[in-house]
């Protein structure tokens, strides 16, 4: 898939180096590879950044270090900034889902920026972006560990991507349904068995048997499923015969 | 806002302090106030899971710790669990935000339980839940941090509450679902009359009771129906019972 590439992560300033080795796990785990980090403060390539990229390892490995934010976004066309907040932000703040689509488009090079853990983005670095994001959270705590929003916009991305170029295959047709042939013989069965257990009487039968079968039509029965609770009435039949020959 | 109490995060056998301590964190950026532990395999309440928590260290602090997972659902009437990749589930395996709208409803108690970093959610684990989310990632690295995988879940639950505000009152309002320690009763009493039928024996008994709790619990049981089928089982044990004494 094509999807990766064509859109960076790009990093301002960051300070952690397990949150940069978190972010390297998390592009990947959401099929993202580019990951540029601007001026870091911190060593990205340290064994705590790496031990924490796992099988990220290739993504961190393969991030592009910058001077300064207008290098990151250099071959870009498109760049959207994130915000813990509104601050006086002349244009509209948006919500991930909303926004970051916009980001994917065949021959396009975009970005997403995130600002250093502790301040965020500048009003300064905010202007290099052309829309802006601010992730829905709680007006009490709404500031997000760092690797836990791109986590959060990189999961937004791939359900997207997702979506879009194979929409998710119905696992449910998948799943052969017993037939109501196959399940009648059930309800079947089990009433005869449920009348010789004395559970049911003739004439409670038809009220009761109601029940039982909007209860397990509930369940959309497969039918070895069928066949497993037909093998515990027989089992249950063969109970009681063999102490009544006893 | 009465969005966190009523959804527990339960985190089977965590074994990473800073991971507990992230998750404190972003369930508090989320609304989300009960952490349930089961079992944890290492100590929560460390420093250095309260240095992860920052300001969600209430949370932490407010954390359950039980011994066993049917411990830590007691008071839940639905469960979903996650799980990393489809591994012989016959249920539908469903998206985040899919499924977990499910979850918050008034009047409800309900659950969303994860596996340990290792090995995840074990199959016998699965079967405490009624259904079973999958995040979407990448097929060559779709293994998220813990963490990670529950800021994603907080993130959806918050984003369909946000879009909402009030959650949903029960559509079918009569429909009172049975708890889970309800539930457990019933497949406790189950077990023990299909040994004694020798449908199961104790070897084979935990995994065809596996399959038969997911069965049941695709159905959604109400307490009424819990008794009617706890009822065919007493049943049972009298005809045989009867029939000895013949």
């Amino acid at each position: 898939m094509s999807f990766g590439d064509g859109i960076k992560i790009v990093l301002v300033e960051p300070a952690g180096e397990r949150n940069i080795g978190s972010i390297a796990r998390v592009m990947k785990n959401m099929g993202l590879t580019a990951l540029v980090l601007v001026n870091p403060q911190c060593d990205p390539f340290s064994e705590e950044a790496r031990l924490m990229a796992v099988h990220g390892a290739d993504v961190l490995q393969g991030a592009m270090v910058v001077g300064s934010l207008p290098e990151g976004l250099r071959d870009c066309q498109r760049a959207i900034a994130t915000t813990a907040r509104p601050r006086g932000i002349p244009t509209k703040l948006e919500t991930p889902r909303e926004a970051l689509p916009w980001l994917w488009e065949k021959n396009i090079n975009s970005a997403l920026i995130f600002g250093p853990e502790d301040r965020g983005l500048s009003n300064q670095e905010l202007s290099y972006a052309q829309r802006f994001i601010c992730i829905p959270s709680n007006p009490e705590y709404p500031s997000l560990n760092l690797a836990q929003a791109v986590g959060v916009c990189a999961y937004e991305l791939y359900q997207h991507f997702h979506n879009q170029q194979s929409p998710p295959t119905n696992q449910e047709e998948d799943t052969e349904l017993a037939s109501l042939e196959v399940l009648e013989g059930y309800y079947q069965h089990l009433e005869s068995v449920l009348l010789k257990i004395n559970y049911l009487y003739p004439h409670t039968a038809p009220a009761k048997m109601e029940k039982f079968r909007r209860l397990i039509n509930r369940a959309h029965l497969q039918p070895q499923e069928v066949a497993m609770l037909r093998g515990i009435l027989r089992q249950a039949e063969w109970a009681i015969a063999q102490n009544r020959e006893k």
